[in-house]
């Protein structure tokens, strides 16, 4: 975020004075017909999953991911940074479509108030983005929800499949930030009134529906990701399936819809889909798999981004994301802030704003960390300042020259204010670097290792910690893992992104930690064993002033506090 | 339901055989230009409220009122009559636009399978508008539960208001059949989780913001029903508003787009506005005043219908709708089946196959209170047989004679089998009807009126009850409501749709019968006060089998299990 003027407009001012392009242009500027796609007002479009089959035997565009170093709480703008490059890629001749995940209604009526890049470097509609959107979310929530509601149904009926209503592995969601509902007790009041158990809600990015919808090829990859989703076990301790409800047609009838990518575009006119949205600890964090594989298809260049750092979001688009969408990624954008570099060098927050060069030197193990990541990966790499509007041009001069020194390709990213020309320098040098670059990728692990061997790799070779403690509740469950067969999938480990290790306020780069597994957890559906630590919430809460007490429309429909 | 043929087809099988005009015909024919609508995929829209005011010079065309006699379990297909009156309406050279309720999620997923009328006067697409649609109550939901999020936040971050947690006035909701969120306990977990508590989930359509978005008028009239809504009580016994909490215009917000009509078709191309669905027990129970007026204004006719019978949609449209609307409807269908009928006379539910003169006479009686009811209000009527596969000759000859011999304008519907075509003579019917009857439209009672008096006049002359008892709970609510103001808006009586009175198995025409108020209920923001009466169930519950169970979707989008 630079900013020179004095009145700096917010997004949503930046937002509702953009020249929007019909849909419909953007769409027949990617090469698709009417029945390729539908509209959903005049500025989005759901592109049909049979568009894939269309163009397959166009070669593939490249695959740019955009990752990060362990942000700051304020987030180090990587989906800017992804919006703006993709604008960039295109100024400088590169046919480029982008492809993100689509925000949550609970972060956004809580702290954020929208996320949708930033600046100049935004998709848009903006408030349709960051409300109901296409209701993709919507619809995983009415499936998530229907499936609980027709599991404790079958209890209340008879039970015929013998459930054990004190080991239901299936809670209900809300897309929104509601700390109340973590713990609830259901079915009071009666016999007419179900089977009372404890239960809880997460949030709808929360729901391994979330996770599969991202994850699946086709709506017959989905259905058979549904249907073997693991809800319960028995009172024998079988585990039971969706299958065993009967129910996949039905919530893959409800997500019909939602499995088609969300085409709608950046200020700039360049093509995005915006589509599905996991979390990046329980789940894999990045948009879905047919949005990124939509992109390569239709342009030269397809720019993606991962969620929190390149330790949680590209390790999981690496070794998850990839593998179920059958793709190669083509280069990495490792996006790092002038700020949180300092914070990673011992810096405290309010002092950020100040220029420290002592500090920046310090941070830069945590950059890399990240790139040595990357390079683990066998991946091109490039590493992008992404300005702000207090950076020095000492703290500028200095990254640029460290990296120089070093060998890795750096470039300043001034897509906040100036939007695709601002990303030019960057988006030439990708272009440059995924061009001329021998590309080695390999995921971290062999799907056959252990799953400690799998966690093993992530947790040495990613973080650079020591090794894994189990407690005993995650060894009886790794040992359930293997007895059920589920010893291959990739695993999915949810971290606080602040550190590389699980405790956040181990900063820049520590070593020889340990990380502690408390729980492991087969998303048998998504297909990936997650491994919790430290605490995850899966449910957030709302702050002490949140975002929606600003938040109006007025009676001509002109809206404000969205941002 | 006629059906002559040995392989009668199903309503889907029929719906995906039609041949739908692209809803920009649909919307031109109307008169609409690009500006007025936005497209959701290719047959549906959403027709801007805005276009009310533009179209302000022109005259309202006749509105007709839907409603029926004391249904069965099955329903008496209001829908399908509605559907096929529209239709016919067109074929004899009116200009017509049909207005109906969204269906809801809940019973679609458990007992109903859809519900978008039905055979041959169907709106579609059928899959569609049974399942997320335009995402209107995803909407309503999300605004719904955010409200509860944000008190609930509110009082876990200090609780300014001095908001007493055994007093909360504001359930949470879901758009499911699923009884085991009836009673919950929420808030458990310790201190970082909220309070604890006591709540309960309803079904979305029975959420006080349904009913708003049905009765505004505009986005301005819908901030300020939801801005005094009350959600809760202060330990001091003071009532707490939406707007004490400053949340109107991000719930505002939520519903920006819900609160604009949608413009779908009948298998005929008729234009049809599908926009809303509240409750009809313990909400007014048709769809959009919007929908409604917007069909007037662009149609000669609009035909609309209100849910339960006639003692329950019609005198709740006809009290509530038109004053939240400021419309005056043309003339009222009565529909009534021979089923019906027999099963008022008297008949087991299993032998309505078979035919019986002797019920069937009985049964007219129910008939006759309802036509009273139409007659109290000062408007015209045309009792509608909506002929079904089992009627007989003898049967369908003996309600029209006594029609005729009692003076009643009648007509047999064969809209199921035969769509618009087996609708022509009761559309005939119709339009000499609200063409050549005087209209003294008057609603039952004065505003002014107390509440008891209200009350009366509807138990009195509508369901021919004698009196009302009211429990000691509801004596004290209804001194509440006059202190706070709140006995100036209509009232509204939840209430068994089986029965003229409060207990579903005095069938007929009862009489003497007393109305016992168990529980009164200021809907602030809808702005009428709900009575309660025997068990009023808000949230409903899946069967054994429920309609999930066979619902699929093939590989190639092909939908089986919707009817």
């Amino acid at each position: 975020m630079t900013g020179k003027s004095s009145a700096v407009k917010s997004d949503i001012e930046i937002a509702q004075e953009a020249k929007l392009a019909p849909i419909s242009e953007i769409a027949s500027g990617l090469g698709l017909e009417e029945e390729d796609w539908e509209p959903y007002g005049r500025y989005k479009a759901k592109v049909s999953v049979k568009t894939l089959k269309k163009f397959q035997e166009k070669a593939d565009g490249k695959i740019i991911l955009v990752t990060s170093i362990n942000p700051t709480p304020a987030g180090e703008g990587k989906s800017t940074v992804t919006v703006g490059l993709g604008q960039a890629l295109n100024r400088i001749g590169k046919k480029t479509v982008i492809a993100l995940r689509e925000p949550s209604l609970g972060p956004t009526m809580g702290l954020k108030g929208g996320a949708a890049g930033g600046g100049y470097s935004q998709v848009v509609p903006m408030e349709d983005i960051n409300l109901h959107f296409t209701g993709d979310f919507h619809a995983i929530t009415a499936a998530h929800n229907a499936l609980a509601a027709l599991l404790d149904n079958h209890i209340h009926q008879g039970n015929e499949l013998n459930i054990d209503p004190r080991r239901i592995a299936w809670k209900r969601v809300v897309d929104l930030n509601d700390r109340a509902l973590r713990h609830v007790i259901i079915g009071l009041g009666g016999k007419a009134n179900g089977v009372p158990r404890e239960d809880g809600f997460d949030i709808t990015v929360a729901s391994e529906i979330m996770a599969i919808l991202c994850l699946s090829e086709d709506l017959k990859d989905l259905k058979e990701r549904l249907s073997r989703m693991l809800i319960a076990y028995t009172y024998d301790g079988r585990p039971v399936f969706v299958k065993d409800l009967k129910v996949e047609g039905a919530l893959t009838l409800l997500l019909k819809e939602a499995i088609h990518p969300n085409l709608v575009q950046t200020l700039e006119n360049t093509p995005a889909f915006v589509h599905g949205g996991p979390f990046a600890n329980i789940a894999h964090g990045c948009n879905s798999v047919l949005a990124t594989k939509m992109g390569a298809k239709l342009g030269d260049y397809v720019v993606t981004e991962a969620g929190f750092g390149a330790d949680l979001g590209a390790e999981k688009f690496l070794d998850i994301t990839t593998r179920a969408g059958h793709f190669r990624p083509g280069a990495v954008v490792i996006v790092a802030t002038i700020r949180a570099l300092k914070m990673h060098g011992g810096m405290k927050k309010e002092e950020l704003k100040n220029e420290s060069l002592d500090a920046l030197a310090k941070g830069m193990e945590n950059l890399t960390c990240h790139i040595e990541t990357i390079k683990a990966f066998g991946l091109p790499y490039v590493v992008a300042i992404n300005h702000f509007i207090f950076d020095t041009d000492n703290e500028v001069k200095y990254v640029k020259e460290w990296c120089a020194e070093n060998g890795h390709p750096v470039a300043l990213a001034k897509v906040w204010e100036d939007g695709g020309k601002g990303g030019e320098e960057l988006a030439q040098l990708v272009a440059d670097t995924v061009e001329s670059t021998e590309n080695h990728f390999k995921p971290l692990y062999s799907l056959e290792d252990s799953i400690e061997d799998k966690l093993s790799a992530v947790v040495t070779k990613v973080y650079g910690g020591k090794e894994i403690e189990y407690s005993p509740k995650a060894q009886k469950q790794l040992a359930k893992i293997k007895k059920n067969g589920w010893d291959k999938f990739p695993v999915c480990i949810a971290k606080t992104q602040y550190s590389l290790s699980d405790d956040p306020k181990l900063i820049g780069r520590p070593t020889d930690f340990i990380i502690h597994v408390r729980e492991l957890k087969a998303s048998v559906g998504a297909g990936f064993v997650v491994a919790m630590t430290g605490s995850v919430l899966t449910m957030p809460g709302l702050p002490k002033e949140p975002a929606a007490l600003n938040m109006d429309v007025g009676p001509d429909g002109k809206i404000v506090g969205l941002f």
